[in-house]
C-alpha cells in the first residue's frame, strides 16, 4: 500500500536480518504461552532461549518485544517472563454457539431485540421477500467479565420471536432454536476475516480502535437445509483463536 | 482495556444509535461487495439503500464510509460506489497449499531456505529430539504481484532437504511433499488468530503498521499420522479470507 514501508532483501543488513529473526523466534514461542505449555508458567531465561533457538541475546529481546506488544506476556520482577493472559479456543469442526465452546460461563448483554423489515440481501441469504418482518438481535458477550463478541443476528421471523421470550442473556441461541422449532441445526456456511475496529465497535468491544478483530459470517441452517440464522460476530483478536482440524481427502470421499 | 474507550447503553444518544445502525448495515452489504453480488458491479443509490435499510441519508453515508476505510469500496464520479478489491476465498473444508485453493496463479519468493537445529518447542511438534537439523522455509507468496502471505515453515530434514531442490518459487509444498515420499498428507491441526501487523512483517506485506492479519498455524501429517509440515502463515486480512462449512453433528457420529 505504502511504497515507502516496502523492504527489498537486497537493502537488507544485519538489523533486517535479526528482525527477521526475531519474528521466527516469537512464532514458534507464541504458541507455547498460549497454550500453557510453559515449565511452571515461566518463559525460560534469556540465556536459555538464546541457546535453545542458536541467536544473539539482541534477538531473544525482540523476540519478546514482539510478544510483549501483542499482549501475550509480561515481565514479573523476580519471577520472569510469564504468560498474561490464555485466549479462548473457539472450536471450528462442529458447529456450536459461544457457551458450548468455551470452557467457562458466558453472558450476554442484549443491546438490540426486536422486528425489522428485512433488507434485500438479509431476505436473500435467509430464503425470505425483502420488506418481510426479520427477528433482529445484538448482543455483546462477555466471559469473565470481559467483552469477547459483538454479535448481529437476522432470524426469519416464525422461529426469531418465540427466541425473545427465552434467556437471551444467559443461554445460546443455536440450543434455543432447537428447542423451540423441536429440530436439530444441520450445516453452516463460515467466513472468517481479520479486520481492524472501526471507532465504534471498538468502543463496544473496549480495545483501542484499529484493534485487529476476527470477524465471522455464519450462515446456519436447521437439518433439512432452511437457513434460519444469519449472523455477523466481530471477536476480540486478543481473546479469541479458532481451532480445527483439516482432512486432504474430504470425508465424503472416504465414506460415500 | 481504557476505560475511557467504554461507553454504555445508557449515555447513547442519537450519534451512538446511528453508528450502531450504520454498522449493522455495513455487516450486511459487505458480503455482497466481497463477494461481486453487486448489480453491474455497482452499489444501488443511497436513497436506494436508505430505502431497502430503513434508515436516513446519513446512516447510509456512515456505513459506506465504513466500507471505505475498510477498503473495500471506492466512489468512482459518474459510475457509482464500487468494489475496490476482491478477496481471495481461502477453503478450510479441505488441506490444501494456497495455489490449489486459490483460482489464479502464486509465486513464491523464497527469502529462507536451510538447515537449522529445532529449538525445543518446534522440535517437539514434529516428534523430534531439540537440536536435531530441521529445514527452515521463509516464503513471502504473491498472487497477481501483489503480497499475500508470509510463511515460515519447518520440516523433518528426511522429507525437508529434497525440497530445496524443487522448484520452490512455482509450487506449493503440499503437492511436492506428496511426490518426493510417495504418500499423501492426512489431516492439519489448524489455529486462526486475528493479530496486528509489527512494523517488519508490516513492510515485507507491503501494508501499514498495525494492519490486521489472518495467521494461521498448521501442523500438517502425513497419511499413517508423521508430523512433517509446521507452519507459521502471515495472511494479510485486506487480500484474504476463509471460507467453510461447518455441521453440527460431526460426520464420524454420522458415518462412524
Amino acid at each position: 500500500m505504502n511504497p515507502q514501508l516496502t523492504l527489498s532483501p537486497e537493502v537488507a543488513g544485519v538489523r533486517l536480518r535479526r528482525a527477521d529473526r526475531a519474528r521466527q523466534m516469537a512464532d514458534v514461542l507464541r504458541r507455547q504461552v498460549m497454550n500453557g505449555l510453559l515449565d511452571e508458567g515461566v518463559l525460560p531465561s534469556e540465556p536459555a532461549l538464546a541457546n535453545d533457538f542458536g541467536v544473539s541475546r539482541n534477538t531473544v529481546r525482540e523476540a519478546l518485544e514482539l510478544l510483549r506488544r501483542e499482549g501475550l506476556i509480561e515481565r514479573i520482577p523476580g519471577v520472569g517472563t510469564v504468560a498474561a493472559q490464555p485466549k479462548y479456543l473457539h472450536g471450528i469442526d462442529q458447529l456450536q454457539g459461544l457457551a458450548e465452546t468455551l470452557p467457562g460461563p458466558v453472558r450476554n448483554e442484549v443491546r438490540v431485540a426486536g422486528l425489522v423489515e428485512a433488507p434485500a440481501a438479509v431476505a436473500h441469504r435467509l430464503g425470505l421477500t425483502p420488506g418481510e418482518p426479520v427477528t433482529h438481535l445484538e448482543r455483546r458477550r462477555f466471559a469473565d467479565d470481559v467483552p469477547l463478541s459483538l454479535d448481529l443476528t437476522y432470524l426469519p421471523a416464525d422461529v426469531g420471536q418465540p427466541l425473545l421470550d427465552q434467556d437471551l442473556a444467559g443461554r445460546d441461541v443455536f440450543g434455543l432454536l432447537e428447542e423451540l422449532t423441536g429440530r436439530s441445526l444441520g450445516t453452516a456456511e463460515i467466513v472468517l476475516e481479520a479486520v481492524a475496529a472501526d471507532r465504534h465497535s471498538a468502543a463496544i468491544l473496549e480495545v483501542p480502535a484499529g484493534a485487529p478483530l476476527l470477524m465471522l459470517e455464519r450462515l446456519t441452517r436447521l437439518d433439512g437445509g432452511r437457513p434460519v440464522d444469519l449472523e455477523f460476530v466481530r471477536f476480540r483478536g486478543d481473546r479469541i483463536t479458532m481451532r480445527g482440524t483439516v482432512r486432504r481427502t474430504p470425508e465424503e470421499e472416504i465414506n460415500p
